[in-house]
């Protein structure tokens, strides 16, 4: 099967693998690439944060078990492993707290799927930190992008786009950080084909970060294969009985998924998390703060508290009476409550069982109404502070525009405060500056 | 989520589980641990000569380069590796002649995705041989009846059943070879089930192989997983969003599926291949075989064949006139010629590219004609010689209706004769007997 045969109508793998192999505009490419810096920053903080879950432990210890040539940091200890075995160690300990960063337009977690991978390879490789911090830019690009055209469809079936759509990302990060040409790239994401995997049906449970660990560790693999000479179906993505077509991908106009590939970056659309709790609640704890800032009230001022949110939502993170930490995670009517009260809903330990049940949040979260309004995007809310003496001001806040670089990264500075402490977080700030992996490492292992 | 929140709508997780993990019927069950034998067998003798495909290569290769503890052996190296990767590369090995076992009922490879795994965790786990037999045997009754719940349409729309229904066997295997209980049973059912993958695009390529590889590592990985405390949706198999429903299954009635589980094998109904051809093409084969025996005649006796087929395989397995090794595997006319002859068309190099230029086979094989045939099942076909002296003699064959294990044995035997050698493969199958682990390892190392 000649490359011509199998390529004509694999558009997306066609562009895609080139777009991944080759050299990268770096004007075009620098504010993506600051973005990308961001995303690390983060991506570091939540691994540190969350590298003693119990699930984190789990996959540990399991790879740890296996052992191996020593190539790789794995987050939590001083042992190395094989690129793979770390890919997929750190993958899920990423993604342990459910802390890092999202794409709504593919739903699903770039960084998660994609660091671990490209981190590993680049010490495997011994890479530089802009040919680290290049490569993961292409692979979060081409999760996105691949993702995009997978749809939403796709992730409402049952499959979990991170998983999918990232070990897509994963693949193709790790083929540029191999130095394979066009046809390998092909191979490895013919290859990560027939190998990606997950379903939302591990929603809630320890499945669900290691989606991540999966999709990393299989990127990984199947580039190491394609540089090792191994053959895959290359177009395996767009084939007719191919991945698309049977994960039932809405599989989009490809001249729409590629437009502007490698001039315009789809990934600048990531979204971090500045709270520890639920996505859905974002919005509206944004236009709280907001809202309680511009009144400059203390929290005895207030009379009463009005949200509007998109009704899908109120399925998802609308419990009334949270009585344990996780389940305040969950409630807008408390985490209204803690931002009134000025708790730092950016620390994990805020949520805690004793919060629940604390009179000045119980009070402040009596005083909140929520109500689901149809038109809202799911990444605005809406929310109304009535204080005592009559005075009342309503927000309205779309987290998917949060202004520009500088706002994001203080926002992450503060967020990496609240996990790490604020001086390790300056520290790491400025370790992320350079990427340079050896440095990274010794802020991961244990 | 509670056990009986989950499992109230997952009869086929429930059932198969408490299989998987409790006690055999010893007379019940004697038939179909001979027929594991019988497997084995097949499986170590064509692990044995597919050892230096390029595809073995490249996968041994990658797996001994990650190295890591000494638990399993891998087929063609004294190096053992940890069980999972040990799965993975022989998976991969066993399945890369494409010579290996089939059942019918789902259209997949069992040994090929549960030998791999089970032998790896027996070595890890220092299992007698009648327990590593047992294991086998539950493994891929698992993947019959899981493969045949899927269904046809879940194949034929584009997923390969070795694969997918191979890994949940591989994970119910490792399952007790590692003593789990049945919840730990369904904990590494449920992970396997976000895991388990694998696409027919790869047809024709180096994934097709591998896919077996995939299905056994994955399914010693869920099964390490859960036996380490991995927690994950339990009846992913079965759920809303869950592998079935997301994966083109047919969903028959769970009872037609656990009708007699434990105390009638499904896995009994497996096929092995005697000829190193297409699957297509072996009832005609044995047709053709019989009629030949029957008349007594050598080749210049024969005027004309002619051979009536099922016709979906005149596009699978019918070129008139190959030119190479690998063509000859997918030629009727030539395959015949073999046949009469008198080539041992169970050894691998009778395919070679000058077997297709031989002026005795190409005489042959001008004198046999092939005709699709509506009507015939996919193990059926029919043979017709007809002699220059006017004699002719006409047989039906059906490859699902072969006769007893005693025969079975038998062509078995002259199968691996054909690929081993006659004192290996005697020697062989007295290691087989027993099926202790220590013994097998000296078979496969290198």
């Amino acid at each position: 099967m000649s490359k011509s045969d199998t390529l004509n109508s694999a558009p997306i793998t066609e562009a895609i693998t080139s777009f991944a192999t080759g050299s990268l505009d770096e004007g075009r490419s620098e504010p993506a690439l600051r973005m990308t810096r961001i995303s690390l920053f983060d991506w570091l903080a939540v691994s540190i944060a969350g590298q003693d879950e119990p699930v984190s432990r789990i996959v540990r210890d399991y790879v740890s078990a296996e052992g191996g040539v020593t190539e790789a940091t794995v987050v939590g200890t001083a042992q190395k492993l094989p690129a793979r075995a770390a890919a997929m160690a750190n993958g899920t300990i990423s993604h342990a707290l459910d802390y890092d960063d999202t794409h709504f337009a593919y739903l699903g977690h770039p960084s998660v799927a994609v660091f671990p991978a490209s981190f590993a390879l680049a010490q495997k490789t011994g890479a530089s930190g802009k040919m680290f911090l290049e490569a993961s830019l292409v692979g979060m690009e081409a999760a996105t992008r691949i993702g995009t055209w997978l749809g939403r469809h796709h992730h409402f079936v049952g499959f979990h786009s991170t998983a999918t759509a990232g070990a897509f990302g994963a693949a193709l990060a790790s083929s540029r950080l191999l130095g394979l040409d066009v046809r390998g790239a092909e191979n490895a994401l013919g290859l990560v084909a027939t190998r990606a995997s997950g379903l939302r049906a591990q929603f809630g449970t320890m499945g669900k970060p290691f989606h991540a660990g999966m999709a990393a560790s299989n990127g990984v693999e199947a580039a190491l294969l394609a540089h090792a000479g191994f053959v895959s179906r290359p177009d395996a993505l767009e084939a007719d009985q191919g991945f698309a077509i049977t994960h039932a991908a809405e599989m989009r106009d490809p001249g729409e998924i590629l437009d502007g590939l490698g001039k315009s970056w789809m990934f600048e659309g990531v979204l971090h998390k500045f709270h520890a709790c639920c996505h859905g609640a974002h919005a509206s704890l944004e236009a709280l703060i907001e809202a309680r800032d511009r009144l400059s009230i203390v929290p005895d001022e207030v009379a009463s508290v009005s949200l509007s949110v998109p009704p899908r939502y109120l399925k998802v993170c609308n419990i009334l009476e949270p009585q344990t930490g996780l389940e305040a995670k969950f409630s807008y009517r408390l985490c209204s409550a803690m931002v009134l009260a000025g708790r730092d809903t950016a620390a994990l330990t805020t949520y805690s069982d004793a919060a629940c049940r604390a009179p000045d949040l119980v009070a402040l979260r009596d005083r909140v109404v929520v109500k689901g309004v149809d038109g809202l995007a799911e990444t605005q809310a809406t929310a109304r502070i009535t204080t005592n003496d009559g005075r009342s001001v309503e927000i309205t806040h779309d987290i998917d525009r949060m202004g520009g670089l500088a706002l994001r990264e203080q926002k992450i500075k503060a967020k990496a405060q609240a996990l790490l402490g604020e001086d390790s977080a300056s520290d790491l700030w400025n370790a992320v500056k350079t990427a340079e992996p050896a440095s990274l490492d010794e802020w991961l292992r244990g």
